[in-house]
């Protein structure tokens, strides 16, 4: 199949094996795959992603000298089952999944993995297990956002949030806005959002901000205490560059809950001392649950998240690494979706 | 009076003003006084914490070009009132009080500040409003710890504990021989503590610690998951200095909530993708509210928390500058006090 595979830290495009669907899963074609912000982070930080998942204990950890075919956020066509499979979906049925693959007795991630190739590339084989059929009428490319939407309706369900709780959102890229997404599924009021683009500002208030703002000219930390006066904050990190939970703890409010949902491979310095004195609390997210993933396609499906404002860009195999590049540069796109049936 | 005076980042011992009772304030004749870690930690690191209280907004910044008489772990004895002071306690009650004193409208830190002496001076001026009547019969030093204590209760508050949870104490010098005692209080089983020190690993096991062990010789974390199998992680950081959260983020099992007790000046250095990976909380914490320190007093007072074990040393005001340096070595003392009527 034609494939974007990360070979030598360099994102190629090739002909590579098809996957063959094994003891248990599904082969499905690929309709469209998100350009996750993650992917980029990978390619660029590959080595370091290694050491850290090798120092988690992380059930999976890639090999760099083979090739991996990324892309987690999609939604696929079944074709074919391997043995035993329960083939409850006929071929031709669109599906989602959570990008994970049971296999040989082990957890692998689908896309970050040298074993299971990802959507930027026509075929995946998928645990038959984990599919669901996307509802009736949804359509493919809004299915595909539910991965990333996902991770915004755990980020804000690891946040707990009391009705009184005064959410602020920093940066608003794909998961930023995801987290204003599951803000709003939530009612939470009012949602303060901050990014230095544009762009991100507009989609940030379609997604359901209510106030947002540019922080080269005003504090995002001003913004939350004027709009929800002394309610507990309860701030979101969803950039994931070096420095900025350093700064957020300088700037945050007495008692001020950070959840920290951004990505940031790098070390990073804080001071200790900031978070004793103002006994903040710093909750680090991952993902979602089986069931904040099921529930976030249905939030979709019934028109609860809109995500139509997300999708900016659409490429086929051969437009990857051109996207990747133009996705380094955060002001002209929120979502690129590889369509790799795309000529 | 006589005092131990932090200037110019010594210590020094020398004759300074008696405080005077203003406004609604008592004056006291201190009787014991812990010498607390931070001390040491402000007389070394005194420039870092001034900058980190700006930077943080504290209500309170010491003037480091002024005199500091520092002590804020006290008992001591009513000598006098000041203007409109609610004179409810007669002179020679013994008391003891957060130090925390309201001045001019605002608050000061007893022992942290300027304008309020603490007890390595022979006398203080306290908020009377703030004073607490040492219960008959409770040994001046025992009423005296009843601050550190209260550091620890207020520890295991903040972590909300779930009878499932599974409790590792890493530091076992006062503030975590006063969590160990906090969790024991709790009835928090089993209580896996860590420490360097034969004396303080002792001491955790006196003060109610059911595992205690030796890093040195084998792993805290294998030990939590020994004794408490896959129960949730609550993991107490009381040390406090540079690189030990990194490695408690790198060791602690999935989903493990940390609690920063440890009082680290210095910058730190930590990887974000450890939490992200792992979906760690870590929750600083500070102080005590002012239900957990009058309960803390009754607690000690009760026999619920025995602190006899934990007064090491005594020495007068002379005493103090050696006092510091004998603690700098983990392995001589627990707690010292001060009693300033002490030849």
């Amino acid at each position: 199949m034609r494939a974007a595979v990360m070979r030598n830290s360099q994102l190629i495009v090739d002909t590579v094996p098809d996957p063959e669907p094994r003891e248990g899963e599904v082969l499905v074609k690929t309709l469209a795959c998100g350009i996750c912000g993650s992917d980029l982070h990978a390619l660029k930080h590959a080595a370091k992603m290694v050491e850290i998942a090798r120092e988690s204990g992380a059930p999976f950890v890639l090999d760099l000298n083979r090739d991996v075919v990324m892309g987690h956020e999609f939604c696929a066509e079944v074709v074919d089952y391997g043995p035993n499979a329960s083939a409850t979906l006929p071929p031709g049925a669109r599906v989602v999944s959570m990008p994970l693959i049971f296999r040989n007795g082990r957890i692998e991630g689908v896309g970050y993995s040298n074993e299971a190739p990802g959507g930027y590339g026509e075929l995946m084989a998928l645990s038959a297990a984990l599919v669901l059929p996307v509802p009736n009428g949804l359509a493919t490319e809004h299915a595909a956002l539910t991965e990333p939407m996902a991770v915004g309706v755990h980020a804000v369900a690891k946040a707990r949030l009391d009705p009184q709780d005064a959410p602020l959102v920093i940066g608003c890229g794909p998961v930023g806005l995801a987290v204003i997404a599951a803000l709003k599924l939530k009612s939470a009021e009012p949602i303060v959002a901050a990014d230095f683009s544009p762009l991100r500002r507009a989609l940030a208030e379609r997604m359901g901000a209510h106030v947002v703002v540019n922080p080269a000219e005003r504090s995002a930390m001003h913004a939350l205490a004027e709009a929800s006066s002394t309610r507990p904050a309860v701030i979101f990190e969803c950039v994931g560059v070096p420095g900025l939970l350093h700064q957020i703890m300088r700037e945050a409010p007495v008692g001020a809950r950070l959840v920290v949902a951004g990505v940031c491979m790098e070390d990073d310095l804080i001071k200790p001392m900031l978070g004793i004195n103002k006994e903040l609390s710093v909750q680090f997210v991952l993902g979602y649950t089986a069931e904040e993933f099921a529930s976030t396609l249905q939030a979709i499906a019934e028109g609860r998240i809109d995500v139509a404002p997300l999708v900016t860009g659409r490429v086929g195999v051969d437009g990857v690494p051109g996207a990747f590049e133009t996705l380094a540069k955060p002001d002209a796109h929120a979502k690129i979706l590889v369509e790799p049936w795309r000529a």
